[in-house]
Order: C-alpha cells, then sequence, then structure tokens
C-alpha cells in the first residue's frame, strides 16, 4: 500500500476552498489518489478529503501541516491530516458474546483492518484464552450491578493510559455513563443491534420479533450520552419472515452485526467520516 | 394460469391436522400444487395454505367448502377457500402523488397482478384523466380540512357499494377514521414512506434526514385503529448517504414504496396473507 | 431546481489539473454545487465532474466554455459541460411488453426524470394508444424476419431527424446492427434481463431457472457492437428460489429491470457517466 | 434446542404422499415443529422436509425407519432421517486465506452452526497454529504443482478415514480431481468467490474488474466433477463501483464469501437441501 496523507477539512462553505486546497498540493508537487467533497446545502457547511501520495511531497507531515495552517486559519477549517502508516490505537470492549470481537480480531491479524489493538477490556472474563492466543492484554474490569462508578472510572483510566485513539464497544453490553461518553466525542464507536431508530435499548430482536418486522439490522454509530443515539456511521439489514423467531432473530442478525461493524469501523480507520450536527458525512 | 382452490386455515395446533386436511383432498383425488405451513411455537397456533388444481377435484368450489367443513369444525379452524379464476375487488386510493397509482394501474392492465379495480377514489382531481383513460371510474371526494366526516361517510358508503374484497391506500394521503379502520380488518393496506416502525407519521423522510439514516425504506401493512401500526406484510430499503437531502429521499423512496405495495398486494389477492396477533404470516 | 452547468473531463493524470480547474470556477465567483472526482492508478487516466450554480457565475454557458477552453487543451481533456435546465432529447425503443415503457412514461410525465421524448418507436402496434395518451409521437416501424437492413435504415432516419441525444432500448426486442450501436458510442442505453455477464443473449430467465441461480438481475448498459458486452452503467438482483419457474423469474425480473433501466438513465441525463475502456465511471 | 428427526424425501408427484406421510406420523402422535414441501411442476418430482419432535414420538430413530419404509416403498421415495442431535462430521479444506476458516471456526466453536469438525486439510502450514488452537487437528497435505496425484490420495484417505460427512473447501485454492469429486456427490461445498455463472475459473474479481460489473458476489455450491458447474446452493452479492479496484474487490469479497458459505453450510447441516437435475431445493 503507498503511504497516504489524509486531509480532512470542514468549513462554512465559500468560494475558493477547493482552489485553495487543491492549488496548494499542486505547488509541491502533491498527487492526490483520491479526493472527496460535499458541499451540504441545508448546513451551508463544506466538507472534503483528500489522499496525497506521501512521496510526491517534498516534505514530511510537519511540514505539510505547517504549510496548510494559513489556508486553515484563512477559511475557518475545522482540520487535520492523518498518515496511512500511523494506524490508530483501538481498544475493543466486550463481554460474553464473541461474534464481532472474533471477526474484528480476524482482521487484525490479517491486516484487513490496519489497527493497533492496545488491549481488549471485557466485563466478564470469558473471553481471555482467545484474546490472549493473539498476544493482545486482556483486562478483566467486572461491572457490578449496584455500583458502576469505580469500574467505569478504571475503564477511562484505561483507556487514557493507553493512549487509545478510539475505542470500540464490540458487544460490550453495559451503558457507559455520559461523561465517558463526551470524553470521547465521535471516538467511541458502538454496534447496536437493531436498525436505528426503531428499537432502542435493551433486546431490540425481541422488539422487532413483537412487532413483525420483515427485514432486522444493525447500526454502526458513535456513542454519546444520549442512548442509542448518536451519529449513524453505517447500517445494514436482513430480511426475516415469520419462520424466524426472537432467538432465530438474534443469530441472523450476528452476521449483519459484525459486518456493518467492520464497515464503520474502517470507515473511522481511514478517516472517512466526519460529525454534523449529529450526522455523518462518511466519504466511503 | 392453471385454476387452483387456495384453502387458507389456521387453528390452535395439534396432532392430525396436517393428516385430516391432505387425506380429505387425496380421497377426491386432488392435486396439491403448492403447500405452505407454519406452527408457531410461541402462540401454539398452526397456519397452513394449500393450492389444490381445480380441475383435479370432481366437484366445484362449494362441495368442496361442503366436504371440508366438517375437519374445520373439528379442529376449530378459521378458514376460507378462494378460487384462483374469482379475483378481488380492489379500490385504489389516492392524492396527487401518482407513482404507486401509476404502477398498479400497469400491473392491472398487463396481467400482472390480477384483480378488478371497481373505481379509484381520491381526495384531489388531478389523476382522473389518467384513472379514466384506463375505463376505471374515478370518484372525487374531497376531504375539507375542518370537518372529515362527511367525506369518509361518503367512502365508507362508496366502498360498500362497489362491493370491495379490499381497499389500498396508494398514497393516499388522509387518515382513515377508526371506525373505518375497524369495519375492515385485515382488508385494508397501506403503502408507509419508512422503514416502520421507525419514523411512525407524517414526512418521515424529513425525519429520516434529520437522524441521518444510511437506509430509508418502505412499508406496506394493514390499517388498523392505530396510526401505523398495523401489521406488517412487506418491507423493504435502499442505500441513502450524505449527498441526498431529504428530498431526495422522497424521490428514491417512491421506487421502493412502488415496489413494497405491489408485492404486499400480491401477497393478498393471493391469499398468502394471514394475521394473528397484530403480526403476519406471508407464505411468500 | 437550481440551474447548474455540468462540467465533465477526462484526461491523463498529472498534478494540478483539480488546481487549474477549480481556481478558473473561483476566479469567476463560480460557487461549486457538486464535485466528484476519480483518479484511476490502474489506467492512469482522471475523471472529474464539477456542477457550478449557474446564477453564481457573470456570464452564461457559451462564456463559460470560452474560458475553459485553454485548460481543456492544456490538459489535453476530452470535456464537455451540460446545462441542467436543457434537457436531453431521448427516443424510447419498445416491443410488446411495457413495464420499462410505462415506468419512463410515468417518470416523463411527473417530471421524476427530466428529459424530452421526441418519438417512441415500436417494432409493434401494441402501445400505440398508451403512448399516444400522453401525447408523444409514435412511430411503428416493423422489423420483417426475413430482411431488416430497411427497418434499420429507417429507425436510423428517424434518431437523426429528431435529433436525439440518446436512445434507450426499454425491452426492445430486436438486436440493433452493428453499424447503427457504432453511429451512437455511449447513447444507446440498454435494459438486459440478467446480471451480466451471466446470461447473455435470448431467454436469460430460461438460463438462470436451467442453471439453478439463487439471485436474478438485470443489466443496464451503453451498447456497442458486441452483443450484451457493453460498458455497464448499473445492475440490481433479486432472490429466488426453487419455488419461482422461469416464468415467474420472467415476472419477478421485471421490477428489477424497470428499477435499473431508470436509475441508469437518470445517471445518463445527469452526465454522470463516463466511458473509459469499456467500463464506466459513475459519479452516483 | 428440542431434539428433532428431519425426513427429507423426494420421488415422482401424485396424489396421496402428504397425506400418508403425515397420517403416518399423526399415528404415532408425532408433532411436526416444521414442515416444507415443493411439487416441481416442470420435473414432476415431489420434495418434502419434516422435522419430528423427538420426544413427541414413542419410539427412537430407528423404529421411525423401520415405520416409514413401505410409505417410502410405495412411493419410490429416496429417503433420510436425521438426528438433530447427531452432528455431522465436517473436514474443513483451506490454503492461506484464513477468512472463511476462521469464521466457520468460531461459529463451531460458539455453538453458532452445530458440526463436528475431525480435522482441518490444508495444503499449506501456514493456518495450523490457530487451528490447533481450537484443539483441532490440523494435516498439512503439501500439492506439488508437477504432480498432485499422491496428494489427492492422502486427501481422499483422510476423508475417509475420519468418517467425514462433508467436505467444505473454505477457499481451498486447488481443484479437486473429478474422481474425488465424484465420490462425494453432495457432500463437497466449496465457496467461489463471484456470481456464477459469471466468472468462472481462476481469478474471478480480476475478470470481474475487467468487465467492470456493479455488483460483485460469491456462490457456495456443490462441487461436481465440472469445473464451477455443480448445484448453487446460495448466492449473495455486494455493490462496487469505480473507485474499486479487483484488489479492492478481493477484501470486500470476503466479506460475502464467508457469509454465503455460512448460510449454505448451515443448509447443509440442517438437511435443508435437495438436489435434482444439476439444481438445488433449499427449503430455509
Amino acid at each position: 500500500m503507498q503511504r497516504t496523507y489524509r486531509l480532512v477539512i470542514s468549513c462554512p462553505d465559500q468560494v475558493g476552498i477547493v482552489s485553495s486546497v487543491s492549488t496548494l498540493i499542486a505547488e509541491f508537487g502533491g498527487w492526490i489518489t483520491e479526493a472527496s467533497q460535499f458541499a451540504d446545502a441545508g448546513s451551508g457547511w463544506f466538507f472534503m478529503r483528500y489522499e496525497v501520495d506521501a512521496g510526491s511531497l517534498p516534505f514530511g507531515l510537519e511540514d505539510l501541516r505547517r504549510a496548510f495552517a494559513p489556508i486553515a486559519e484563512r477559511f475557518g477549517m475545522s482540520w487535520h491530516i492523518a498518515d496511512s502508516e500511523a494506524p490508530k490505537r483501538v481498544i475493543l470492549m466486550a463481554s460474553k458474546e464473541a461474534h464481532c470481537l472474533s471477526d474484528l480480531l480476524y482482521r487484525w491479524r490479517s491486516g484487513d483492518l490496519p489497527f493497533v489493538i492496545p488491549c481488549v477490556i471485557s466485563n466478564h472474563d470469558d473471553l481471555r484464552d482467545f484474546v490472549e492466543w493473539h498476544g493482545i492484554k486482556y483486562i478483566h474490569i467486572p461491572v457490578p450491578r449496584e455500583d458502576k462508578s469505580e469500574a467505569f472510572q478504571r475503564v477511562r483510566e484505561t483507556v487514557a493510559e493507553h493512549a487509545a485513539d478510539a475505542v470500540v464497544l464490540a458487544r460490550y453490553m453495559q451503558i457507559l455513563p455520559p461523561d465517558l461518553c463526551d470524553a470521547y466525542p465521535a471516538r467511541i464507536i458502538n454496534i447496536h443491534h437493531s436498525f436505528l431508530p426503531s428499537f432502542v435499548g435493551a433486546r431490540p430482536y425481541h422488539q422487532a420479533s413483537a412487532r413483525g418486522v420483515k427485514l432486522i439490522g444493525a447500526t454502526c454509530h458513535y456513542v454519546t450520552s444520549e442512548l442509542d443515539a448518536g451519529p449513524i456511521i453505517e447500517q445494514d439489514v436482513i430480511r426475516v419472515n415469520h419462520h424466524n423467531s426472537a432467538s432465530d432473530m438474534v443469530r441472523l442478525g450476528r452476521d449483519v452485526e459484525k459486518t456493518v461493524l467492520a464497515r464503520g469501523l474502517r470507515y473511522h480507520l481511514e478517516d472517512r467520516v466526519m460529525v454534523h450536527a449529529n450526522k455523518t458525512i462518511v466519504f466511503a
């Protein structure tokens, strides 16, 4: 894989943004390998993402940042530049169900998804052996029903201590406290086992079965302090029928959950997701 | 198309139902062309649908009904037998948007869907020419905002007078009064322009756009007195992204709406849908 | 809908293209409402499409073309600029089956698809009434089995005479002669009733049924002189199973055909499709 | 899970089959939990599958077989009865790519798919550690390019020695010799990485990329001596576009491959697949 720098920008839309950015890149001989833009007429906001061949530039990442800063200031941009060879550090959190975790670990060890896993955190000890076989640290933080505050304090410290860029709730069956959610905006990724906003909260397949829907789904979203209401990154569905009981749906849904989570995580890892007004722009 | 009798049954599940029914059919030399069964372990209820080649039986529909009645009584069945050559009479109701109506009229005139349209009812006069070109009666019943009761009284009388077996709300933008809904259980079919139970009520695409979902859908369901909460017959979705405004979704959604409505109506016309506890069994 | 100019470009990739184009637009105060780019690393070719708000420019289409020409020359571009308010002239060709034609005529009369239909050409007379009800000229050109050359000469003349920008084969069941195909590269659009390249040629659903596939599909593609081998614009599939005979597939497939054709045609009408090396770039 | 006996039948269609079978079951008080039938009007063949609650019968599997034999003989049936608590023995074969193998091993260890894995056979040694961590025997049988006959002789012996009910080619990159295929009709399951019959043979994603298709897929099928031409059990597709290179398709396709293989294998393990005239009936 070619090394690239990913320039991700959002700002109020106006004439001249693309011209300024692309001209800067061109002046240094930068080769753009992928370019995405979106002008949101509704909000008047502009979003763009460039991938520039690192080898085509006469300097490194820091110089590019320095060169870019004046343009960013001029247009009032939120922006960052990521290096495709600096994989993000992502802590995985799980409970007892292994389908999402197992799928992500396969993608990690095969290189299908490029990321670093500083550790796996779980409120149960069931998945330890499998995780440790991968040479990954397994941290068991039980979450007692009576008082969860200490547990989540440990979670918070663990995330901080491991310098995680992101946290993935890979069917972690506890609700994170609001202050923890707020501390990592657009950096905690959850997979919810329904097609949100249908069936918020617990036991969504049982809700789906009771309602008699003909499709069930899964939703990958950023976590916010409001339960299951954060910006949606990716969704998908599969067909069910009257033969499928709620427990069949649980089983069938697992395949959608793991696929949707992996797609959403990939977008995040590749800096393809931007959040604006509780919605995402995904340059897939 | 071969003429068939469609035997549709539901009753509490017990040993011997299929044996009794299939043996009766076999004794008369009846040739079963399609058979579907479903034993719902949750509710303890049993559902079945047989299609029997009419020509293989030594008698007609009435004799078959007579022959079957004792079995039905023995097992406490809800049941009916429909003749594939007696197409249902279906009144279409629409407002101004023509995509569903236009699609259904194509299916009617091409024979794609076998049904009789006694009339089209609309609260506007816009679609008259197109409907009348088909040789179908167009009944304009305006629904004044201030007092709708008289209008719906006329709708009720029109439905009764035309001996309709079913009513299809093909993007009819008025909410039917509860007593009218209750008068035709599992016989009024609506197409809702969202993936229910997400986005009940008005302007679902705008709700979807505001929530930032990545798939939008449509739901074909039987109408009950509770808004958008009746038994779901069929659903489908299509993918959207940040480029799609609410009005794009309106446009994109039309294709799903008309396809989902046509599929749901086909199931109904072919006696493939059974309702139990606000859910459908669809022998598709 | 806002009036826009659509600038569509392809050329060998090199540094500076986007910079030059976007800077030109910006210098005139042009407001870019939609921008898509694609650098094909395999072929070394670059493709882009800009939509510019016509009202934001100080001049009209011809001036824009004149201003752009030097850049186009410098980079060796193939290019054109289309006006969103100059709808394309599209001749529809059909035979006896009306599902695609009926769907396109609905989209035409409702404004769902913005295009002009100078006439409908058919090798049968069956669909005349329906077409003429729309106020559209219907030209019946029978194609005798023994000698088709005269018929296709008339087709060619009719297309020329009506100054058609494009021709849509809406289930037109004759194979156009190679010279006619070659005369309108990337301007004749066909809907093939299979998921190409599976089941090229006649009776694809029967081929699909014989092979026992679990999904059937439709393919919208530009016509070239090689049968069913032109650049693919759009495809989709639906699920079938053992219950579905070849004639069921014919029926089920119609819904996919008309939807896929309408999507493909929309991309074409909006200047979203570019062809390179028998493949399409679709800026959907 | 309730223990059931699965009665799977195919025979020439005639009046009285269902009556005879269901009456036999009913006479012994057998509780049918799931019933599927299919009368293929084209071939005149009849297929059925019953699941009977084992606990509802007054005797065991052997007695049921004995009781059923006279009916089977009378109607000329091919038939078998499987015990849901006697999981099939399935040998997995793989090469270097682990996505399908990894997914199946997850399903095995989590109980998602009920089967026994006597061993994994591979022509490479790469996946040994991961397989052995599961406590499953790993048999490395290299297949030299010059002479493969000895290797496949060892494969054949290994399959026989481990009394395998089925063999799954989980991206095993060698073509099995015809005599081995013929020795296990409808018992060797392959996942092909294209939407067959498109792109038979090697490097299907590169073929797909060259053809410019808009959907890529995977096909789970029984292996026959004709390459990639055996009865199709399950297929699915995902959308691609011009941004996706052949190597992107390889990556994207993996998710479809593993999902389709798992679905196909489930149908096989649950005795839901019947083969007739190189096509499958899948009572999904």
